[in-house]
């Protein structure tokens, strides 16, 4: 039988298990990646390993989210990073020199490798076909050092595109199009694979896109062909020598198949707070908008940049938006500065950043009381933008530009004669902006300022868990609401102690005393908890406070096994309507779970001893996530080993 | 006699008073200007004058402080300083485009005009000849109201320039010179006028750089004459026409006269943590540096940044350093732009940030933990970077791009070939980035979103004051100290009670409590108390946590003239020794001080309660000042009137 493109990557980069989608499976990884945010964990990860030398082919330390540097804690963040590249072997991109995704797309992607990344939207480097999957920092710090990721096999589901894009609708408006109709749980346990004629109408930054959020649908990664359109994209970058020619069998089959007619698409935005409260452009115009930014770690591709700098040519954004440009590397700055793109944006009143996520982590550009903000970034989920309530927009570079001019939501289609943008054939780069690791690392010195506290030690499992259900939330929690991001919290990434205090503080200012009060708490939750970003500090933090086991209807793939790594039990409702017999306060009563677990039972019942009742759950595990829920977590059981 | 320049000026906008030093004068204001930080306070004082339009010929809001956005209330400033520059009729200068002093030099300045701007560093527009003067937030709004900015009489200090800068040497080293020499005290109650045949061998910019660092002297401003210098510049700028002939008589006399040979200069840098700790950079060679950043309102035009675009040409900053550019304003980044210097500076690895403040007021960029930073900013106070301690060092984008390079504090003469810069004959302007206010504002709604918070009530004078030493401190204490700035500070300069709860922050976290639990406060300084920024938060924040009086060996003429406007009595030893006398802690009754000020008494006497020993003051105030301080501060007199 014929392959997909990712069932071919898959089985030639196994090493454990049998490629069935529900199976575990280990694969090697070829290239990790890392940034700042997640990064300084998985060093510290790494070197409580011991080891003296990463295993990957590839692995690259990038610096995108911190970088606001209000006091001393950024700056100690990116010299940590900075000497600890240099120590074990990585590659280090200073900060400013881009965002980790489209800096590893320009530079460092190869076609049919596998790339692990310590941040959700690794799968962007579906743009040059890797199989690129997001993960939590401790398994890309395991990747580092030599150890195949071990995940399920997803299903590999065929997205046929056919057609063409029309004139002021983009790639953007294809992934919105796909959240519109699978919303952001549609796309857990799968591989979406885009095929079909339609494919080479996209250029790898187009594609990029569409695999950065194929997150938010909550894939497990997004693939694309290697095709001319590929090569094309590798040879302007000088890299051509990369390429080769990955597509699928031409039987190939997919688990499932969605058609797109890209000439049929329009333009779309995702209204507040969910990148699937899709609508048309069309439907929503007229609000009044205070700001847009173009740019993040989606959609901040030379082509984007330009095709905005072009919209706003002898045109001037309307006095009461403020039209912010954050480049996705400074490779792209450069070529657009090259290509005249900087003067007209400054000209158009453009705010021009340092290349970096800034506001789509939450790190400055917060909107104004009641402000419609749209920007091109992936998420839109409450409080995210660092104003709370907030009124954050998703939308393409276009869409965004309409509304910068016009002042307020309108169909780019209204800006009137398409520019169009042409790739540069060579970009120029500019590869001093990484510092490669010295043969011999024997003379650096790891730097860690004082906010960089050494991982936390975590017992095993305990025998029976008592704890108190410190707080019971509804359906597709976000780990944004669990662990937030954002100026004030981020600095302390490094530091579990300290950032254990922020934990759910958006939802439950009082969380954090509540769970310290309590010793052992349970947190319950609906379907999807946990979707969203990697951060495996929405397990660490709240394993720091005790929490020894979630319920919940459903989880977010990464955020599961984050928490296994944690040594948290990820338990799913055996019927979702015992969810309601849960209140928070309630105590409850996990017996024997040491030995159950042990045991290999995959039902585990709990007791609420207020009311004697009896709730069953599912412990959705493989036999290597027991084990490490047996030993309290990956760290412990990496150690015991 | 013949007159200087500045006597010139003062004596064509005389409204009060006989221009003699020491007496106090009137002068009518032309211009204002103001900036976010300081601003919304200006308009809440402006709007609570019930007046519908501002008086003055030009009025000018910038936004430039507060551009991290870490929340709502930084936009929401943005958008009440918009609104209301509409209402009243003031031109609003987008976030983005610019740090206040260098856009008004380049759009608006005016040779022989008066600019009064509520920022201490309002005097770099003496670039192109205007009298220029930093004042509390209330000078301005009464400015703005029409009424003249009330000071006293200056002396006119000469600065004799004679010969030419050496290659890798610029106007900062003239004016660190001048620090050395004087210290951050040696300009108290003087303008320097700068003279002789070494004028004109510096350009507008260059200009604008000594005299926006004429605030560290502690001047009241600086000046150059108007001269072919200043014409190339307002041409270069289309402007030629507000150009005049200024020029000193050829038997004007100085107070005093320093001598400078700018030949004989060479690259200084003031070191850690003041400004007039200046040393040759030959002396502090090979330190290892961290961060050298270029730009702030000091050093941010289109020479600054392409003396450093050009030095780094075919070079790259060096692995440990972070280079970072902070463009004076949206006209400079263009003109580098179309200079092909902002290509340089990608290509050699800088951050190229938005144009504003940023890390000069504490705004992002701040140092790692024991990292040396170069900065070509004006100020280097402790802590004001955003790490505490710091390493701040003060110097030209010449010194600042030799350590960029080279990784150390170097002689930037070991650049090698001097590359030199032109500027533009004609700049590329963008005026599109102002806001001009309608002819009809009454359709303007002024939008206050729920941090901006109206300006506290305070009552007039007591009888008796008898209040605690809430905190003694030694000389030179800045603004800085008594007000934090900084990231987490400045997004509650629209709110008194809020802000309150940071003053003396760093020096003493317990002041707030301390002065809410006393009631009725004082605070005892030593030599040049209230240095630095001119923010009246530092007077209004005390006021609002109950201190009357503050008693200083000597006080900076900003800061006594923001007490008083604000009802703190300013009150210098009549003995220095008896500075010693009161303990921290020590209760003072100042008796019948409302009955004593009203008679005109210049002496008054306190008692320390538990010594019973009798301490005299000065109160060195004009008979306005004595009307002000009985009615508790000016927007009461103003109200009453």
């Amino acid at each position: 039988m014929g392959k997909t493109v990712a069932e071919k990557i898959i089985e030639a980069h196994l090493e454990k298990g049998e490629a069935r989608p529900g199976n575990e499976i280990a694969i090697k990884i070829d290239h990790t990646l890392t940034q700042d945010a997640t990064g300084t964990m998985v060093y510290l990860e790494f070197m409580a390993m011991g080891l003296s030398r990463v295993k990957t082919d590839l692995s690259v330390s990038y610096v995108d989210h911190n970088l606001l540097q209000t006091d001393f804690k950024n700056a100690d963040d990116h010299n940590f990073l900075r000497t600890a590249a240099a120590k074990y072997g990585v590659v280090f991109s200073r900060p400013g020199n881009g965002i980790s995704h489209q800096v590893h797309l320009e530079r460092f992607s190869v076609p049919g490798n596998t790339l692990l990344g310590s941040d959700s939207h690794t799968p962007t480097n579906a743009g040059s076909s890797m199989l690129a999957i997001g993960a939590g920092g401790l398994d890309v710090a395991m990747a580092m050092a030599g150890h195949p990721f071990h995940l399920i096999m997803p299903q590999i589901a065929g997205v046929r595109l056919t057609g063409a894009l029309k004139q002021w609708v983009s790639a953007k408006d294809v992934i919105l199009e796909m959240l519109r109709r699978l919303t952001v749980k549609g796309g857990v346990g799968k591989i979406f694979e885009y095929f079909g004629p339609g494919v080479e109408t996209l250029s790898a930054t187009d594609r990029a896109t569409i695999g950065n959020m194929g997150a938010e649908l909550g894939a497990t990664s997004s693939m694309f062909p290697a095709d001319r359109r590929t090569r094309e994209f590798l040879e302007s970058q000088g890299r051509g020598n990369v390429w080769k020619e990955i597509v699928a069998d031409p039987d190939a089959r997919y688990a499932d198949v969605i058609e797109i007619d890209l000439s049929a698409l329009e333009p779309l935005i995702a209204c507040p707070s969910s990148p699937d409260n899709v609508k048309k452009v069309s439907e929503v115009e007229g609000i009044k908008v205070g700001q847009v930014i173009v740019g993040s770690s989606v959609n901040s591709s030379f082509r984007d940049l330009m095709i905005t700098a072009k919209a706003v040519e002898r045109r001037h954004c309307h006095p009461d938006v403020s039209l912010e440009i954050n480049p996705g590397s400074s490779q792209v700055l450069l070529n657009v500065a090259e290509a005249s793109g900087v003067i007209n944006l400054i000209l158009a009143g453009a705010r021009i950043h340092q290349s970096g996520c800034l506001g789509c982590i939450g790190m400055g550009q917060a909107p104004g009381t009641n402000m419609v903000s749209l920007r091109t970034f992936p998420r839109n989920f409450p409080g995210r933008s660092g104003s709370f309530p907030d009124q954050v927009y998703l939308c393409s570079p276009e869409t965004g530009v309409a509304a910068a001019v016009f002042g307020e939501i309108t169909d780019p289609r209204k800006l009137g004669d398409y520019p169009g943008v042409t790739e540069p054939a060579k970009y120029s780069v500019n590869d001093e902006n990484f510092i490669f690791p010295p043969e011999d690392p024997a003379e650096v010195n790891v730097e860690m300022g004082p906010n960089i506290q050494p991982f936390p030690e975590f017992g095993p499992l305990e025998d029976t868990i008592q704890g108190v259900v410190i707080l019971k939330v509804g359906d597709n929690i976000t780990t944004d609401a669990i662990m937030p991001a954002g100026s004030k919290v981020l600095p302390f990434r490094s530091n579990i102690p300290a950032i254990s205090k922020f934990v759910f503080e958006l939802l439950d200012p009082d969380f954090h005393d509540r769970a310290k009060a309590a010793g052992t708490g349970i947190v319950v939750g609906g379907e999807n908890y946990g979707q969203g970003s990697s951060r495996e500090h929405a397990a660490i933090a709240p394993r720091y406070l005790g929490i020894r086991a979630k319920f919940a209807k459903s989880f977010a793939r990464i955020h599961k096994a984050n928490l296994i790594n944690f040594g948290i039990l990820p338990l799913v409702f055996d019927k979702p309507g015992d969810y309601d017999s849960i209140p928070q306060g309630a105590v409850i009563r996990l017996a024997n779970v040491k030995a159950q677990i042990e045991q290999g039972k995959e039902t585990l019942v709990c007791e609420v001893i207020e009311t004697g009742q009896k709730i069953s759950f599912k412990l959705i595990v493989t036999d290597r996530e027991r084990e490490i829920l047996l030993a309290g977590g990956l760290v412990n059981l990496a150690s015991n080993s």
